[in-house]
């Protein structure tokens, strides 16, 4: 990789997002081997459980296992979600480096999804804060606490979702201690336009503190979304592998944007994400075998690499030397 | 829609490039629904037939009947592909408004496709050229002549596509009487980067002539790369409904961008398509029903349109007034 790759950051939420959102219970062991399948892809950050009530999301029942399981890796970013001050207490006692906590800015939805009004839920955040930096006294590494907006580019049961609420819940969230605010498309709604122009408005409010896009692909955005959001300085992305994903209290709402496919057009463009795509497609494995039967999706699955794009690094040279045509002579 | 909106021309051409690449031949009836159904949905330039063969192509074995059918709508821009002379002069005595010629800028493709080199396939397209010029006499409506370039953006057979290829072949159509020069991401390798490049190294040749893009969704990336060449400049695209499409000599292609999903992507960033996207999602129904089993492709007709997204007109205003929060008080 040349030194003047700029470096681009790809969070593997599948763990998280991807298992929560389907029917099945991926064993614990499974779990293990796609952390490290993932980590052997040189993937760097991962978003591996929440903390909600194992009845709610029998999914996530092993987080403590398998947060374990990732801390093994000294270089590997792990987060969890959490999204109320047990699931952060629970969280920090595992020694996750970040925390998640979603905030819906559609009120119908946070009602839905977390029983809270937005309001409610900047309270239990600030909460969150407050435990997060009474476990950090003494020297020891501060957990960064992540305020997860979701909804932000539209909702299901609301509709439209006004750019003044999110300012505002951004700006509320920075208050009660967010160290990073990441926006979500929830319900993967979100278009070109739309992208530019909420990355703007929260910009305004949060400065550098506005960090990640977290993009759903219903309605075959997510890519183009991600290059809008590139364009306006954003350099981290959730992503999961195969696409899995969606959310129970979204109807219609399909997986994250493709890993793969998105570290595809990363390197494409030059980025440098550290990931070597071609053992990363070979780490969709773990799920055909974990997963019999689930559906598994991606576009660069089942057309493989271009000829052109040599395996394991950059292939598309910026502007190629005009040198003699081939073709006419 | 507003005075202000930006045009941006989708053409339809799954009546040729999708109908060219499945086993099945749709029948002529259907073809006349499909174009019915298009046109009552809005859309103004079809490309509807290619001249080529019947033993070749038995899709395509009623290219008159269907452009007669196609002009019988006044303001329908229509279009044929013609790989030759013989063809042009076919599509010449349909009344067809454009033809388009496919020029292969990979070498080991144009012979694979044309048998030709793409040197052979130049001077095929200057007598296309002189053909079009003497039917035009008299005073009589000049058909346009489109080089349609492909392999643009890499190639199954040959891999990588040099840049000084394409400006040569661009050159060489343009001496050769091209009205316009399109670009073809034939095979379904084109990344946004190398989008925005050869953009700008063919518009250094060809200038205003350089007018459409013709991509194929096979990396997921047709959407990203549209976006690229609207910033570009390009207001001209490709598209096939359902996502239809191929190439027989390109494996692996699949099919071009779907209309649908385009249509909607243009839509929110407020571009004036004249597409009504409900009728557009409805005339889907005849490929159902002309091709029952064949696969059909699209994000936007999973899905269906966002609550917010009002059918019809616009939905997404550009930066909202910062009214009041609601959703915190």
């Amino acid at each position: 990789m040349s030194e003047t790759q700029e470096r681009v950051v790809v969070t593997e939420v599948g763990m998280r997002d991807g298992l929560q959102s389907i029917a099945r219970t991926m064993p614990t062991a499974f779990k293990r081997r796609w952390i490290d399948a993932a980590y052997a892809a040189g993937v760097r950050h991962m978003e591996v459980a929440s903390f909600v009530p194992a009845k709610l999301l029998p999914q996530m029942a092993d987080a403590d296992e398998v947060i374990a399981h990732a801390l093994t890796y000294d270089d590997l970013i792990v987060t969890a979600l959490a999204p109320n001050l047990k699931g952060a207490q629970r969280a920090l006692h595992t020694g996750v480096h970040r925390i998640v906590a979603p905030i819906s800015v559609s009120a119908a939805h946070s009602l839905a999804n977390v029983r809270k009004t937005p309001a409610d839920m900047i309270d239990a955040f600030a909460a969150m804060r407050e435990a997060i930096d009474a476990a950090s006294t003494g020297g020891t590494r501060r957990v960064e606490l992540i305020a997860g907006l979701s909804t932000v580019f539209g909702c299901t049961l609301q509709g439209a979702v006004p750019y003044a609420d999110i300012a505002s819940i951004a700006r509320a969230a920075l208050q009660a201690g967010a160290d990073v605010i990441a926006l979500g498309d929830t319900t993967g709604e979100a278009t070109p336009r739309q992208v530019g122009e909420i990355i703007e408005l929260v910009r305004d409010v949060a400065g550098e503190r506005l960090r990640s896009l977290h993009f759903h692909d219903t309605r075959g955005l997510g890519l183009a979304n991600t290059l809008v959001a590139l364009k306006h300085g954003i350099r981290e992305f959730d992503a999961s592998l195969a696409g899995l994903g969606g959310c129970p209290h979204a109807p219609g709402a399909t997986g994250n944007v493709n890993t793969e496919d998105l570290v595809f057009m990363l390197d494409s463009m030059g980025y440098d994400t550290g990931i070597d795509l071609t053992r990363l497609l070979a780490s969709r494995a773990v799920l055909a075998d974990a997963l019999p039967g689930e559906p598994l999706y991606g576009y660069l699955a089942r057309a493989g690499l271009p000829k052109q794009f040599a395996a394991g690094r950059q292939a598309f040279e910026s502007f190629q030397p005009a040198t003699e045509p081939q073709v006419l002579q």
